[in-house]
């Protein structure tokens, strides 16, 4: 008899050329102009999902439309499994470095290059063709599954949380299953039992009603860039720090046996180089690299913009310029009150001479998951025999918001257990999913759904 | 007999519909994108100097081509004037906040609408209809007229510069006069007799080797849109005055008497806020405002930019992050020198952390121009008998990099007769020319050339 393996063994080639199809509609969530790709990503989802034998629908909610499949023949004795992924992408620029069309997958030495490979696309289609790979080749599954992939990771999940919140009885399930996250090495798998929390806000500087001649008014008008400027350097003191007031505040203190634990994994300086590809490491002397992108909040610009950056040079005084930030926060610190902070500082340092104004858009606090729970063992034992490698538990320092509202509303224990890798530029251009990756998850995907019946 | 002036009037309708054909034309010269549109509009002005009358010529150069016409009947003993103006234009994007396409010109309360509308299509088309008016109604110039129009003005006059040093001969004239500059009032004509220099820079920040997830790298890599800030930031003092070490070294210090006859002029600090829209004046508390932006040089920001700053937002941590600058000279500093002074300045600030880059543009020194030459008499009468007002001398905060190439080249003295408003918005959105200052300037440059005959 063909088992689940064998068949999406045999399989490989169309999966892979599925996965391309998915990942040519640009369904990048953050940008309105975009809406109408989301939702047709969302209803290619749901068709395919019919397609393999899952009852499904398109939810939509007051953002971006919740695709929902399930499979409810394994007897009320069986466990139900909620998977957890997202359908929908980082905005993407061909300009921006990549070497092909973001929306035009290119495969390449084993690797999809594509927006959206990896994350999370990618991964989160692993459990789908493991599902499809199980009820094609064994006529059912060993646990009753239910899907639940939402449109909006990338700009809040407000729409999805939202939904949860209203539904837990949809969605109860005995454990949660999610694919968006990755490993240093192919051979080290990752389990990550924190996720930091997330908070945005922006800077919008203003001066001029319009853009000046900067012969006839430049040194009589503060230059908005400049003034701009001059507010982001005092967003962090020399040491890297953050420099707002209060950030800091709540902040719960690393522990030396979790600083220990960090301290055993790999991840040199030199893997750091190699990757980022940055001159020389940056950041709050008194923690290492490590506790720096997973155990301490971070603000980062992630956008500056303002005046005339094309071809040439345009002699103008700008009438505006922005800055958007974004924060990464830890266990008890409170997106709220972390967005009311970086308000009031900015509005205290900024200059008379200009208007400033900060918006702010309130994430999600971060989350930590017990390891202890008995389906971690279960996810280790999955990679063990899907993956072929023992994984690791580990911090991130991504932010996944609704694990949070997972834990809250529904009380099940969430098991993230990633399939890419580190170095796959998610989020930047180029990003990719190994091929090999892909198929060793829906193997791992496979024996999970199998181990978590037994 | 119809007089020059009456021709003019009678045809007013049709220059008017002439210069909108001409502004339709999208000659930017800053971006390459836009060169064969610039040579369109050299085609399209030599062909109209040929129709009225004139021997034109596209002259080639090593950038975009110059324009050259001349009328020269009016016999030996006639003086000769020449004609400076330029057919280029800065970018515009409707985006930026134009009421109506940039290149498509709309008529509106009595004013033009479109880029180049005041600088300098339409000032400058004010001399190729004075003497399309003189040559209809009165078949003949009183002097010979050679018409020097360049298309890279916007753009550092490199091409001009070099045509003019190799060819003096061909451009010999007893007077050079320019329309390119503005006035605080329709009633208050103003004879430029100083123009400050410019000069160029660009900042250019990177680290990582590409934008990076923020949550997996930000903390641990010196952002580089944070460091640009950071840089920035550090090029003005507190109060206003540059702090790039040197900067002031060279300035040839204000005159009681200049400061006297610069306080005397009409500009208050209402005016200013009014065209500006800026909440409080800025710069250094020692000079006043209209010193600030006339006779002090200073270092604007004209562009920012880097990472994502469009809709939504990005989790990145960008790969890199530019800043434009442009300097404007007062008299005796070198443009040369101020460069070197940012590039070693921003070197030494510059954080290990990151890979900064400074590459400067040399500009060309600040002018001042004789007022008691003779030749500036007949502008002032020009002024009164074709505008209606009397004008005043002063300097000017803007740059017109050619004059001093036409002192230095020629020895010839220039007049600097200037038809557009202070409140044209030259360099912004809803650039726009008035429609009766284009006429006050056709008779007003009608009477310099009967006045320089006499």
């Amino acid at each position: 008899m063909t088992t689940a393996n064998d068949f999406a063994q045999e399989h490989a080639e169309r999966f892979r050329q599925e996965l391309i199809d998915f990942l040519k509609i640009p369904s990048i969530s953050t940008d309105a102009d975009y809406a109408a790709e989301v939702r047709r990503a969302a209803a290619w989802l749901a068709d395919h999902m019919r397609d393999i034998g899952l009852s499904a629908e398109v939810i939509d909610t007051d953002s971006h439309p919740i695709v929902y499949g399930e499979w409810r023949n394994a007897g009320p004795e069986a466990p139900t499994v909620l998977i957890y992924g997202h359908y929908d992408v980082q905005p993407a620029d061909e300009a921006d470095g990549w070497d092909n069309d973001p929306f035009e997958p290119v495969e390449r030495d084993g690797k999809i290059y594509a927006r959206g490979a990896t994350d999370d696309k990618g991964q989160m289609f692993t459990h789908v063709k493991a599902v499809e790979s199980m009820l094609k080749a064994e006529g059912r599954l060993p646990v009753n599954v239910k899907l639940l992939i939402e449109g909006e990771e990338e700009s809040g999940s407000g729409g999805l949380t939202q939904f949860v919140t209203a539904n837990p009885d949809k969605l109860t399930a005995d454990v949660c299953v999610i694919s968006d996250s990755s490993m240093p090495d192919i051979n080290q798998p990752v389990i990550i039992y924190a996720l930091r929390g997330i908070t945005a806000a922006e800077i919008h500087v203003s001066g001029p009603a319009q853009d000046l001649h900067s012969g006839m008014y430049g040194g009589s008008v503060h230059n908005p860039a400049q003034a701009l400027a001059e507010i982001v350097a005092q967003l962090h003191n020399p040491d890297g720090s953050v420099a707002v007031p209060g950030f800091y505040d709540d902040v719960r203190p690393l522990s030396e046996a979790e600083r220990a634990e960090i301290a055993r994994l790999p991840w040199s300086e030199d893997a750091w180089r190699s990757i980022t590809g940055a001159p020389q490491p940056w950041g709050e002397p008194e923690y290492s690299l490590r506790e720096r992108v997973g155990a301490r909040p971070t603000l980062e610009i992630t956008g500056i913009g303002g005046g005339y950056t094309g071809n040439g040079f345009k002699a103008i005084v700008p009438a505006e310029a922005r800055a958007k930030i974004l924060c990464r926060l830890v266990a008890d610190q409170d997106p709220a009150r972390i967005v009311e902070a970086i308000k009031s500082y900015v509005q205290q340092i900024a200059p008379p001479t200009v208007h400033v104004e900060v918006t702010g858009s309130i994430g999600a606090p971060a989350v930590q998951v017990d390891i202890d729970n008995p389906a971690m063992d279960v996810a280790r034992s999955a990679y063990e025999k899907g993956w072929g490698s023992a994984p690791v538990f580990m911090r991130e320092g991504g932010s996944i918001p609704i694990v949070g509202v997972f834990q809250q509303a529904l009380g099940v224990p969430v098991v993230m257990m990633g399939f890419g890798l580190n170095s796959d530029n998610l989020h930047g251009p180029n990003e990719h999913f190994s091929v090999e990756m892909f198929h060793r998850g829906i193997n791992t995907a496979i024996a999970f759904l199998r181990e978590i019946a037994s």
